[in-house]
Parts: structure tokens; C-alpha cells; sequence
């Protein structure tokens, strides 16, 4: 079980070339249930995200299943829409690592913060730093699976 | 983690007619790891096997993650190989369930018996009944995938 919350943001933080990345490719086979191939650096995985649920909402069902680079090939020239590339800057902030998500095009200029917790009390507290804009985790149009496939409606 | 043995058949069961069963229909879209769409009765569900693991081996690490019945056709139109078509019939047998497949075409007459185990030495001091006939647990060759991509080779 995944719960999260999901920001737009007014500014990049200064110092924000100062901390960990990953180069993120991810498609989507299906969009109820989520079923997304993605590349993080040199690893492959398979996400499941459960059936039927509101995958906008705070807390999902999640299993993260590794792949070989060949099944990955594969399974990505059969996904649908558009493949997101996107840098995923790790931020230490409070306790918590902010996932700074910077799209490539098709998506740039979009940048999405996201920040994982232990429990819904705990993400319900959080205290946002003062360079976060909106609260989005309950807008579907910034849900990945949304981005890539936008092109199908 | 499941953990199973597998045997071909002398004969079936005078009574096999009496016992429940499903309708299976299932194809793969990787071999390593094993990902597989399956179909039983209403039912829809995407399996996985972990990455590099020996698949004809006694245990084996598994997700069975329920689909929607448009993600399984979707998913199913994606899949390499041939679609298995195949009646399992539900035994019970000395406090185990023997599960009797009964392929259709292509792979008809072919008849697999599997039964699962809750520990290595439980699967171990398994009894076979008279109508079994050789273990092939570890004969790749009886691997659903195996068949279902055979073509391939």
C-alpha cells in the first residue's frame, strides 16, 4: 500500500543540482488495472496498481516487479501512448525524500513534486515547503497514466 | 512462494467426471520473467514468476494480480505464441487437490497433473495415486510457457 501526495510547484529549489537523480523512462499497457513498464537508470521493473481503485486518491496498491532489459523491450513496444521520460530529483525535506519529477518533452515544462508516507496521519500533517504550489494528488490530470495516454481521448 | 509437483497421467480417474473444474484459457507476453494473462471461468488475472529464477523448479515466487476484462483482452492481443485452452479439473487426494489439466487444441491429448504443497518436505513425501505416471516437475518441456511458445524455437 502506496500513500502519497502530489504538488505542482511555483520554483525549483536553488540548490536543487546538488542532489541525487534518476533518469526515468516509464509506458503504460493498461490504464484500470495500471500496468506501466519503466526504466530507472540501469533497472527495469514491471507496476502493478490494483483494479478498480481511485488511483488519484491518497493511497493505492502497489507491486513493484523487477524485469530483464529483453522483457522490458518487449513489453515497451507494446505499451500504448506515449513513452514519459522524466528526471527524478531526490530532496531530503523533514523526515521525508521529495521526489521532484522533471518531464522531457513531450510533457516540459511540467515538474510534479511528490512525497511518500508511512501513513495517512502522517501525510495529512505534512507541512509543505514554501516552494510547493497546488495540492494535486486528487486531480487525475497529473496522473502519469494520464499524461501518456491523454492522446487516446 | 508456491510450491508444486507436476506428473503425467497412465490414465484419468474413472470418476473424473464427478469433480469440479474451471475453463482456463491463458498466453504469455514474456518468458523471463514469466508473465502470463489467464482467463478462468469470469475470472481475469495477470501473472508473474520472478526474474532468472529455474521456472521448472519445485518452488517458484508468484503474483497473481486481478484484471478487468478489457486489460485481459488488451493484454491477451499483445501475447506471443499460442493461446492454451485447457479444463482443470479439481481432485481431492489425500488431503492435497490435484489439479488435472486437460488441454484442447493444439496440445490435445495432452494431460498434466500438478498438485500444490505447503513445504518442500510435504511436496518431498507426496504418495503419488496409481494413475499417475512419471514426476516431470523439472522436464522444462511440460512448462505452460514452454508449450505456449514452442513455436518460437
Amino acid at each position: 500500500m502506496e500513500i502519497e501526495r502530489k504538488f505542482t510547484i511555483k520554483r525549483l529549489p536553488d540548490d536543487v543540482d546538488s542532489f541525487e537523480y534518476h533518469i526515468i523512462e516509464q509506458a503504460y499497457l493498461t490504464d484500470d488495472p495500471v500496468i506501466r513498464v519503466r526504466r530507472e537508470d540501469g533497472k527495469y521493473y514491471m507496476t502493478y496498481k490494483g483494479v478498480g481503485g481511485d488511483n488519484t486518491s491518497l493511497a493505492h496498491e502497489e507491486y513493484n516487479l523487477p524485469l530483464t532489459k529483453e522483457a522490458y523491450d518487449f513489453l515497451a513496444s507494446k505499451t500504448e501512448g506515449y513513452i514519459i521520460r522524466k528526471k527524478r530529483v531526490l530532496i531530503p525535506y523533514c523526515g521525508h525524500t521529495i521526489e521532484l519529477d522533471i518531464f522531457a518533452e513531450p510533457f516540459k515544462p511540467l515538474i510534479i513534486a511528490e512525497v511518500e508516507f508511512a501513513s495517512k496521519d502522517e501525510a495529512q500533517s505534512f507541512i509543505p515547503p514554501d516552494w510547493f504550489d497546488e495540492d494535486v494528488t486528487d486531480d487525475s490530470a497529473y496522473r502519469n497514466a494520464n499524461l501518456a495516454l491523454q492522446h487516446k481521448d
